[in-house]
C-alpha cells in the first residue's frame, strides 16, 4: 500500500515542479491523509524537499480515524510547545534551500500564512490551489472497495432499523440508534451526522433530528452513511409510516423517484456535471417544484462526504470513470413534509455495466 | 435575551472604533453565535455598518445546534449561487462607506481573504484578532446556568452507566451508550467525541474508543460532556473494574487525585494561569511522572470545548471570577494504563464560596 502514497506524492511533486514550486505544504486533513495514509490531528505534509516529511504536533496513535501512516514517510513529532507544524514545515523548506513553497490558500488561515511568511523570509509563497482535491476525484479500485464496504455497512444498519417498531420514537433516538448500528457493523463512525426527519420535517435536506416522534401517516426520511477507513458514503430513503400511503405521498414519491432515476441513468464518462443535475431538475421543475430545490443534485464522495465534483446547474466539467457521486433529489412541501432519495454510485463505462450502485437498499415506497 | 446580544455587539463596536476600524466581520462560528444567539452553518456577522447584519447562505432553521437568533438582528439570506457570505459582507461594508474592515485573520482562509480584498478595493482590511474570544472568557450567569445544566446532564448519563454491567463491552459501545444517554437527558448532543479507554488505553488523553473489551482488573477512564444550548462542559473519571484495585492502581489514583485537588484549590480570581498548572504539575513531577504529562492542565469551556484561557506552563494572564475552566491532570503508564480526573469548575471569589464545582460525580476510586 505504501507505494500508492509515494506515487500520489510523486504526481503532486511533478505538478508543483511544472508550476515552478520546489515544494508543497499540504495542510487540509483529507489531503494529508490521501498523500500519507493518515491524518493525525494537526499534522501537515511537506512534499518535495529531500524526503517528504509529515510534521505532527503529537505522536500519531494509529487509531482508525487517523488512518495508517505510510511507513516510508519521514515523521517529525514536534515538542509540546513546538507551535504550528505548518510554520516548522516552512522553516524546514527554507533551510533546505527551496525558493518557492506552494500552500493551500483555501485551507490555511491568514494568521498561519503570515506566520509562515515571517519564519522563512527568503521563501516565495505560492498557491497550490485545489491540486490535491483534483487528484482525489478519480478513485482507484482500493478506494472504491472501501466505499463499497461503507455502503454495505450502511445498508445493513438501515435495514435493521426498518424491522423495528418506529411509531412513538423520536428523530433523535432513531438517529443515535442508526449510528450505533453503523459502528456495530464495523464502521469507524458515521460519515456525517445522521439525519432522521419525520412528518413535516421529512424531505428537508440537512434536517437535524429533533424531539418529534414518529406518527402514523408520516413520511419518514433518513439520510446517513458509514465512514470505513476514512471513506464516506451516503444513502437517503423516504418511507411511509402506516399501511396505506396517501395519494399525495404516492404521487410525490413517484415524482422524486423518476427524477432520481433519470439522473442515475445519465451517469456516464463524458457526461457534463450540469447535465446530471438537469436530468433530475427538469422533471421536478416540470411538476412545479422548481422553486425550493437544493442548489445541487449531488456531489463526489471519498475521504470527505462532500468532495468535487459538484453536480449543479453552473458546474463546469465532465464525469470520468471511477468517480463516485451521490444522486439526491428531493422535494419538501412546507408544513406537509417531503421526499428525498439519495444513492452513492460509481461512474463506470457502459462496457463495464454502466453506473455501479453502491447503496442497494430498495427504493420502493415501503409502508412501515 | 435580545439585549444581551446587542450589548455584546456594542462592546465589539466600541473596541473596533477605538482601534480605528469602522466595521468588523465575524466569521468564526462560536463568535457568531456569541454575538447573535445563533450560528447557522456558514453564516457571518457584520457589525458596525448601519444595522448589524447576519449573512447566511440559506434560511436558518432554528435547530438547537444552530441556536436561536436575536430577533433584533437584520438577516440577509443569500441566494443558492450567492457565493461566500463573507465576500457579500465586505461588499456591503464597502458600499456603506466603511474605510476599515476588521476580520478574523485566525479564522478566515487566505483564499477568502483575497476574495474580500478584491470585492472592496477601497476598503482597508485590518485584523480583529481574538477580540471576541477574549470577550467570551468571563461568562454571565445565564451562560453559567447553561454550563451547570450541561454538567448535570453529564453527571446523570455517567451515573447510569456506572450502574450497568461493564465487563465484556467494548470501548466503542460504552461511548455510544453514554452519548445516547446525554441526549436522553436533554443534551443537544455530546460536547465533543466521548472517550472511553480501558486497560492499557486508560488515562490516555484524547483516546478514541476502540474495540477493546472491558476486563476484570482494568482501569476504565471516561472523558465526556454534554452540549446544552451550545454550552459545553467536560468530566473525566477513572474507575477500577472488579472488587479489589491493585496497589499500583490505588497509588497512582491517589497521586492524580492529589494533583487535581491542588489545582482545584488554587482556582481564585487573580491566580496566574500557569500557577494552576504548576499546582498539579509539581506533584506529578515530584513523583517521577513529569516526562509524559500533557502540555496543559486545563482550559476554558463555553461555546467551544477548548476556549481561552489555557492553563499551561507558558500561559500569560490571570484568572477572573466567572471563568469556567477544566482541571484535568492525568498520568499514563505505557503498556499498563493510567488515571485521568477532570472537572469543570467556575472561578468564584472566596466570599462567594470559592471555586464552584459543576461536575459533581464522586472522585472516590470506585470499583465497578
Amino acid at each position: 500500500m505504501s507505494q500508492v502514497y509515494a506515487d500520489r506524492r510523486g504526481r503532486l511533486r511533478d505538478r508543483c515542479a511544472a508550476a515552478g514550486s520546489a515544494a508543497a505544504l499540504v495542510s487540509r486533513p483529507a489531503n494529508v491523509r490521501y498523500l500519507s495514509g493518515g491524518s493525525p490531528p494537526g499534522a501537515v505534509l511537506l512534499v518535495g524537499v529531500d524526503d517528504d516529511v509529515l510534521l505532527c504536533p503529537r505522536t500519531p496513535t494509529g487509531d482508525p480515524a487517523e488512518g495508517r501512516l505510510d511507513e516510508g514517510l519521514r515523521l517529525t513529532v514536534l515538542p509540546p510547545s513546538g507551535g504550528d507544524p505548518a510554520v516548522s514545515a516552512a522553516d524546514t523548506a527554507g533551510k533546505a534551500g527551496a525558493d518557492v513553497l506552494a500552500v493551500e490558500e483555501h485551507h490555511l488561515t491568514v494568521a498561519r500564512y503570515r506566520a509562515i511568511e515571517s519564519v522563512a523570509p527568503g521563501l516565495r509563497i505560492a498557491d497550490l490551489g485545489t491540486a490535491v482535491e483534483q487528484e482525489r476525484i478519480v478513485k482507484d479500485e482500493d478506494e472504491i472497495t472501501c466505499l463499497r464496504i461503507a455502503a454495505e455497512i450502511t445498508d445493513q444498519a438501515l435495514g435493521e432499523l426498518l424491522e423495528s417498531i418506529l411509531v412513538g420514537r423520536t428523530e433523535r433516538h432513531l438517529a443515535l440508534e442508526l449510528e450505533r448500528r453503523l459502528v456495530d457493523h464495523g464502521a469507524d463512525g458515521p460519515a456525517f451526522p445522521t439525519s432522521v426527519a419525520t412528518g413535516p420535517n421529512s424531505g428537508r435536506p440537512g434536517h437535524r433530528p429533533s424531539d418529534r416522534r414518529v406518527e402514523e401517516g408520516d413520511f419518514l426520511s433518513v439520510c446517513m452513511g458509514a465512514n470505513y477507513r476514512g471513506y464516506r458514503c451516503e444513502i437517503g430513503r423516504t418511507f411511509v409510516i402506516g399501511t396505506a400511503p396517501a395519494d399525495w405521498q404516492i404521487e410525490l414519491y413517484d415524482l422524486v423517484f423518476a427524477a432520481q432515476r433519470a439522473a442515475r441513468e445519465s451517469l456516464a464518462p463524458g457526461t457534463a456535471y450540469r447535465d446530471v443535475d438537469r436530468a433530475a431538475r427538469q422533471i421536478l421543475d416540470g411538476a412545479g417544484h422548481g422553486e425550493g430545490l437544493a442548489p445541487f443534485l449531488g456531489h463526489g464522495v471519498g475521504l470527505e462526504i462532500e468532495e468535487d465534483p459538484q453536480l449543479a446547474p453552473s458546474a463546469m466539467g465532465k464525469l470520468d470513470a471511477c468517480v463516485p457521486v451521490t444522486v439526491e433529489p428531493g422535494v419538501h412541501l412546507p408544513g406537509r413534509g417531503g421526499v428525498r432519495i439519495d444513492d452513492t454510485l460509481v461512474v463506470r463505462q457502459e462496457a463495464d455495466g454502466g453506473p455501479e450502485l453502491l447503496t442497494i437498499t430498495t427504493k420502493e415506497l415501503l409502508a412501515l
